[in-house]
């Protein structure tokens, strides 16, 4: 629901939070788990600019576990009261600056799902390895998903070592293609109990925020270890999790209709109302020994083809118990073009057709010291702009 | 490494500890987390005979993740002590009476893996799937396993209600093709960091004990959802887990080669010493209405193509990090004989070959009232025999 804390009229005493292009204006007000410069206790803050505000007073904990279990309409007071402390005119706080905190992941993560949610990326992987054949039959009426590892979820900014894998068989080495996959995270909220579906009516609620993931995947490893129980070793060496939770309330401008389908929908998923979100995610890469980064990839998530809401309502419609502060990520964000594929292996065509860097070098999958940055922002006119910060990993050598 | 805690002729002061065909004689010593009458705080207790003693005084904390991360050294010295507190002519304590006490999930489970380590069940599944091509490339070379879910286990005792979920296109409704697996469970040791393998030499020293895991299985949700990405809905709605630890060090005189296999095994995973346990797992059925149980199968545990310890190694293998307590199930035990199937699907070959009943009622797949009960045991000449206690869970009607 829309109220006044979306105005894009309204600004931040706090400067940075006025300048156009930020990430993070007043009408954000995304939150992190973090530890200011000189301490060592986690805690809650509100990103507003380049800084970050204390949340502790209205967030207690060491993160953002608390706020996931609270009720849809004390998320969107507690954001009434944080646009007012950070609104021109109120008293100014201390304030500290982003680049000299450390920032974690947002929630300890109970479960994490990854579902596979773009059936553009369904497509395009399904084509890959069967041409006349691409998409399954299941694809258009179950949102495929699976369970990932909770314990090898790291923080963006920690690196990702090449990992080591069977690469077929009597093959075992550090892989030879090692892919990134953007994708969206949902935080989610109050938890549903063992046995008591979450109704798609009110899937919605059950989502508190969104963040940014890099689903890092062994192409060479998954290949050979998927069948019959799907991706194993393939994901679980490290998946990176950006530190800013956009929540569900700053979102709410965002709210467009999912795209139509052409099969039918079983009632359980079927949403009252517009359950998409009109976010655009990046992948931008730099590569090893380069000093700048380039953009490889964006792509619209508002194309998905099964909602957050809808991936809520199928995973607890067997009565799995959610909980507050578990991570949903959708899959791997790609759109219709070549230019909105979100990992190498769509992009480079399982490595047949190599991206071209503006250096003169190629990549087919990923080089030691390549540096992978994600990236997203939702844009509407009249609205103020919301991005979400980065989400980034570089490429370790393999051990030896 | 046996010891003289394993010496069959050692007696207990607790006098049901010293009948024959007890499940926890003085060389057992089974770990729980439990409540005892008239209290309210979760603790650590050893179970002897049918009764158990309070250990919080050596492990305090709420469950057994604290004891998962010990060292193998100090989990064996711990072992010694409860010998030496409840050996005949130790003075006698307090204990508790198991029927009265309330046992929990020995541990909290951070992340919960399941193998699919029995080639008979892989074989025999595939079969009823693959006539011709029964066992896929991948299986003598990689250990297949995949994520299940943490929020979703359950305490041996908790019912489990039929599910809903998609059963074919455009059906959804409660699973007619409700299965139990009888699955033997590794409660894990120290934990690994991420990016550090655990070598296979080390890889024994990081299961802290095995417990009983019935996999409750949706067979038609499991079929039309499980391409690419393996179980999910089919498999999450509740999972149960028996209350007794049976140590590391208790099974020491159980220890067995594993099987000899006819494909080159990887470095990685080739095993030291004997890595397989010599068990017995057993399925047991109270069907509705019936005021005794039947058993379905018996299976032997150490014809598992896949051991606990190649399990530990290729899970880390990528550097995955493995916590104290997570929980790593094997897959369904079946064995190469008919009465060795571990799970209806295979033992009524798809449902077409129902099981007959003493009462002259048939079963496919499970109905509702009906209750599962897992068993186990290991046993050898001039050993005392080592019982795992139970895990049981009735079936309740699907919600409407």
């Amino acid at each position: 629901m829309l109220d006044d804390t979306h105005d894009a009229h309204r600004r931040s005493w706090v400067p940075t939070a006025n300048e156009p292009g930020t990430d993070f204006p007043l009408q954000n007000l995304p939150l992190c788990t973090f530890v200011p410069p000189n301490d060592a206790r986690p805690r809650v803050g509100v990103g507003i600019g380049d800084a970050i505000l204390d949340a502790s007073d209205w967030l207690p904990g060491p993160n953002l576990n608390g706020f996931c279990a609270l009720p849809a309409a004390q998320r969107a007071e507690l954001r009434r009261q944080f646009v007012r402390v950070l609104e021109a005119g109120a008293p100014t706080r201390e304030l500290f600056a982003q680049r000299d905190c450390a920032l974690f992941n947002p929630t300890a993560v109970g479960d994490y799902t990854d579902f596979y949610a773009s059936i553009h990326h369904a497509t395009n992987v399904g084509k890959l390895f069967r041409p006349d054949n691409p998409l399954l039959p299941n694809y258009k009426h179950v949102p495929i998903g699976y369970h990932g590892r909770a314990s090898s979820l790291v923080a963006s900014g920690t690196p990702i070592r090449r990992p080591h894998g069977q690469l077929g068989e009597g093959k075992f080495g550090p892989t030879r293609e090692l892919d990134y996959e953007v994708e969206v995270g949902a935080l989610l909220g109050p938890a549903n109990a063992l046995g008591a579906p979450v109704p798609i009516s009110e899937a919605r609620s059950r989502v508190a925020g969104v963040c940014l993931v890099n689903d890092w995947s062994a192409r060479d490893v998954q290949r050979w270890e998927y069948q019959p129980l799907g991706p194993f070793l393939a994901k679980n060496f490290g998946t990176s999790v950006s530190p800013w939770v956009i929540t569900a309330e700053a979102l709410e401008p965002f709210r467009v209709p999912a795209p139509a389908h052409d099969a039918p929908v079983l009632p359980y998923l079927q949403e009252p109302d517009a359950g998409a979100f009109d976010i655009h995610v990046e992948v931008w890469l730099r590569a090893s020994g380069e000093a700048t980064a380039i953009r490889l990839s964006r792509a619209p998530f508002r194309e998905m083809y099964w909602t957050l809401g809808q991936m809520v309502a199928h995973h607890t419609s067997n009565g799995c118990p959610l909980r507050a502060g578990d991570l949903i990520a959708s899959g791997t964000v790609s759109g219709p073009e070549k230019e909105n594929r979100g990992c190498l292996l769509e992009l480079t065509s399982k490595g047949t057709d190599p991206v071209r860097l503006p250096s003169g070098a190629t990549r087919t999958f990923l080089e030691d010291g390549d540096e992978v940055i994600l990236r997203a922002s939702a844009e509407r006119a009249g609205f103020a702009r919301i991005g979400f910060g980065e989400c980034r990993g570089i490429v370790l050598p393999a051990s030896v």
